[in-house]
Order: C-alpha cells, then structure tokens, then sequence
C-alpha cells in the first residue's frame, strides 16, 4: 500500500508500505477514507522532536476490512472513527475515562494512518462505528473526532467549562477552535478566544466565541484579566503547547479556576512557586479521546456541530508533503488527505 | 506587647512590640491565647526566604478584645479561630471557596500572630466563633484548625481523597499527618502515609493510615505503585514542597489521579512534558482555610477529631526561638506557643 513516511525534518514522502495485517485476535485492518495531518506532526517536521523513517499520521476514519478472531462489537463493514491512542476500553484506567493512558495503549501514530490501510489494535476498545455509512460532507467532520475535535473537547472538559462560566481559549489551531465549539456546546456563558489571524477570528466567533483577544503573553493576560472584572477566566484552555502560552493560560485563569491543557508541552517548565500562588487547578495530556466519541460522534450524525469546517485544504494522499508545508507555513489551518 | 521577631536566619527573638489596633472598621483586636510555630516558619529561619526584622505567625485562637465599627457578627469576648490569611468572605473568589486568594486577602504573617495580641482584618470574614468557651483540652486542636489542619484538609480535598479511593500523603511534617486524618474523614478507603519517622508513622496510624512506605524519591513511587495494582494512588497528597517531594507526588499517582499540593514550592520547577504524559490532575496553594473552618470546629468541639495530637512540644512565648529550633532540628513536629 502507499502510506507517508517521514525520513528527516521537512522530508515526508509517500511511499510503498507493507501492507498492514491481523496481528493479534484483537486487530482489525481498515481502509482508511480520510486522514489528516495533526498539529503536532509537524514538532519532528520542524526538528523539534527526533525522527527517521517513521510512518506518520494518527487521525483516521475508514472502513472495517477484517477482523481478528476475538472482535466482537466491530464488524467488516462498519464505518469506524477511531482515536489517537488504541485502547481497551476495559481496563481501570480506561474505566476512569483516561484511555489515552490504558494499560495497554497504544499510540496510532506509530503505526501510521497517512496510508491507504491500517492496522487498529483493540478494536473494540478503540474504533467506534458511526449508524451507518455517513454521507460525504460528514466525513470530515467524523474524521476530527478522532483527534482534533476530541482533543479541544477534552481542553473545554479539563477546564471544567460550563453554564456561567466564562472561558479563555489560547491557541487558534484546530484544537483551539475545537475547544471553543466544545465550550459553546457545554453550555458556557462567556467565551473569549485568543488569535491573531483573521480567518481564524471568524471561524471562532462562527463557533460561539463572545470576544477576540489579540494580545499574547502577558499583554493577553492583562487583556482577559480586564474582560473578567479582574479576577481572569473561570476556565481557561491551553491548546499551543509552548512555555509563553501555558504560563498565558495559566495566568489568565482567576484562584481557584481551571487550567485544560492539551498542546503537548515541548520544553515546558512550570515555576512552582508562581503555580503554587495561582491557586488554579491544572490538568491535560493526551486526550482520551475514546471518552467522548460516542457523544461527538452523535452531535455529528445530527449536524448539531460542524468540526470539520477547520479544514481548509483538501488533498490526495500523495500530496501529504505539501499539506505539511502549508500547515507549517500556516496557509492552512488543518489539511485533510485523501488515499 | 510581647512578640516574636526574626531578625535574620537563625535569629528569632521576643521583644516589645506596638500593642495592635483597629486601623479600619472591618478589624478586630483579638488576646491571643495560643500561636505556634509552622514549617513555613522554617524558610526564613534557614535562609532560603529573606527576612529582615519580620513579625512572625499567622496561626492563633484567642478571645475578642475590641471590634471596629462595621464588624456584625464577631463580638467581644468570642473565642475565635481565624485563617493565615484575612478574608473578606463576600468577594466571588471567597465565595468560589478560596478565600486565601480574596480581592481584598491580607496574609496574617505580615501582622504576626505569635505575640499577645493581634489585629484581625475583615474580622467577619476571616474569623469564626466557636460554640462557647473552650475547655482547655480543646485549645491545641482549634489552633490546628487556623492553618495545619485546615491546610492538610485542604491538600485531600484538592486530591479529591473520597470513598474508594487510594490516597498517598508525601510528607510526614504536621500538615502530612493531618492529610491522613483529612483523608479518613473523607472516606477514602485505604491511606499510604510516606514516613521515615517511627513517631510519625504512629501517629500516621493512628490518624487513618492503612500503610506506611518508608522510601523517598522514585523508590517511594515504585512501593506506591506496588501496593496498587501497578497503576499509582488515586489521590495523592504532597505536603512538602520540595523537587523530590512534587515529583515523588505526580509519579505516585495514576493517570487521571489527583495530586492536591499544599507544600510551598520553593525552587521548583516542573518538567511540562512529563507533567502532560502523567494525565493527573495537579490542584493546590495556599490552603483556603476559611472554606473548612465551621466544618473543622464542629468535627473538633464534638471529639471526632484529635487533630492536636501533633503537638509535641509546648513553651512559653517567650521561649519561640527555641521553639523554631526544635522544628528545624525535627526534635518537634509541632511546637505551641502560650503568650
């Protein structure tokens, strides 16, 4: 099969794969209809984080082509979204909601889902099937669920937004944006997104942000601080990642709010003493975002939310390189692939 | 009046101080009738905070001399226990419940509780009268109250210490030993308490503890997810504020697990990508003591709890700085001190 590989910082080709398999009674193969590239793909792009010759992509939909021996609920045939991480959704930890962090996880992104097929471990825990085979213009919608969408709804849930709280958002990505869709839909009051690009602006105020800062750092803190009686945010998600916006994120949070992170926190040190005095509660990581997929998955099937609006850019599968140049370039906010 | 004054590490002396009074009309003057000693005494005393001529404590029970024009509910002749930190009770952030962080919050330290008298700002928010006049026995248990007891409280609270839970308490100094009687009261079903003291881990054991790890560091994380299943505690508790001890406590727990944090970070810094791998939820600060004191009284004035127990050293006021030796010397884990 063709799949993307990442041999260097800025060289992705695609490239003959072999063809993924059952491994385990657990597997099941799919055949991935849409991909895309995260956010995070581009940390080993930039040389930010090591890489040689590794597989890339961890989004994926597609549909069930076999089953291993100890499948039940998933079927050849089913419509599947997936998440980052593949879990068994058994465990104590998944039990808890935090399947990202199951006993057995698995991360998807080392085996590759910028490809034509994939092998999906724990198939029952991991993979989801939609009630049917969804009409196009959901599939990108679907596709988020697996990561992006999931991921900013895990941010909103962290930061415990909700009816008559207001929130902050940091970061204007896809997961940013997503966040700001998930604060709207659990019902917060007030929703401030932080961004600096135009097109982004609108696609948050079309999502249920109230107000744009512009500012960042501490000239954004001050801009929330004056926007919330000088308290800061009840909640606040930090979807970036890097020092400037987590000490952003968690400055702009009032004593006693919620800090949700979920920008994978490169070279990130937390000044315990600053911590400490900021009374917030701080919580992330990698989403579980099998928790939510149910819930996302229906208020897609209904067309009560439209996550895949952030994809601004459309391409075949053997173009993922310049989907890769045009998010690190910020052209495009999120690039969907096509196999 | 008497009152103790550091002059410089090492150097607390007892000398005459102004007699406090009203300054404005939410104060009251309070006869203090117990004060004592906290670790976080114990920064300056050993030089790693600066300190020059500073009026020392912030913990204290006494009897109400004088009240300002505006105070309602505090009357002369109450006895009263009080907050480390002065709280108007009625700004959002108190009502949110973290009254150390209040719009208008005035640390008591900087006023100085061990001394004969002290003025108490926002005396309506920040003190609460107990039932009547205490029997004597009681004294030392209320005084826990104002700081250690409410801060050890709060630390289970912010680790979300409840029924079915397994809950770790790094730490062994008084707040640690009152997390453990927090987490029993809390329902939490089984209590590791982290000690290498045998009349610590006694008291431990007798404050709730179910078992004792003695190790520290990443031996200590390795017997905690020993004794639970491989996974790490539900909750846990850090009650120091050191590197070793905040690391101790996020690898202790599970992901998903809560960490409430309660030691004062000095010289801390947290490593954001191990901190986002962990998954656990980190809440903590100065302890917003106000939240728990009508509940703490009640729970004391009944006999459910023994809290004063960690006294183990009692002087006269006079006799502080001997007081601040013993504790640096870990000859006392707690000291009481009778102006």
């Amino acid at each position: 099969m063709r799949g993307v590989v990442m041999h260097a910082p800025g060289d992705v080709r695609v490239e003959q794969r072999a063809d993924p398999r059952i491994e385990a009674p657990t597997d099941a193969v799919i055949r991935v209809v849409a991909a895309c590239v995260c956010g995070s793909d581009l940390w080993p792009w930039r040389g930010i984080q090591e890489v040689h010759e590794a597989p890339m992509g961890h989004e994926y939909v597609g549909v069930v082509e076999e089953v291993g021996a100890e499948v039940r609920d998933i079927r050849v045939g089913d419509f599947v979204v997936g998440s980052f991480f593949a879990s068994d959704n058994t465990c104590e930890i998944c039990r808890a909601g935090y399947q990202s962090r199951c006993v057995h996880a698995e991360p998807m992104g080392a085996i590759g889902t910028q490809a034509e097929y994939a092998r999906v471990p724990w198939a029952d825990g991991t993979l989801v099937a939609v009630p049917g085979q969804p009409p196009a213009d959901l599939i990108p919608s679907l596709l988020t669920a697996s990561d992006v969408l999931g991921t900013g709804w895990f941010g909103a849930v962290a930061a415990e937004a909700g009816p008559g709280k207001t929130v902050a958002v940091v970061g204007d990505g896809a997961v940013g944006l997503h966040a700001v869709l998930a604060a709207r839909q659990l019902g917060a009051e007030r929703i401030i997104a932080v961004s600096r690009h135009e097109a982004r602006q609108k696609l948050a105020l079309d999502y249920g942000a109230t107000d744009i800062v512009t500012e960042r750092g501490d000239a954004g803190v001050a801009k929330v601080r004056e926007l919330t009686g000088g308290l800061g945010a009840h909640s606040v998600v930090e979807a970036v990642g890097t020092q400037e916006s987590m000490m952003q994120a968690i400055r702009s949070a009032r004593p006693g709010g919620h800090v949700g992170y979920v920008g994978v926190a490169h070279g990130v040190e937390l000044p315990g003493l600053e911590l400490f005095f900021s009374g917030v509660h701080l919580h992330g990581g990698p989403a579980p975002v099998r928790r939510f997929l149910p819930e996302l998955i229906d208020l897609i099937w209904r067309r009560r939310i439209d996550p895949g609006k952030v994809f601004d850019l459309e391409l075949p599968l053997d173009q993922a390189a310049e989907g890769y140049r045009a998010m690190d370039e910020r052209r495009a906010t999120k690039v969907l692939l096509r196999p």
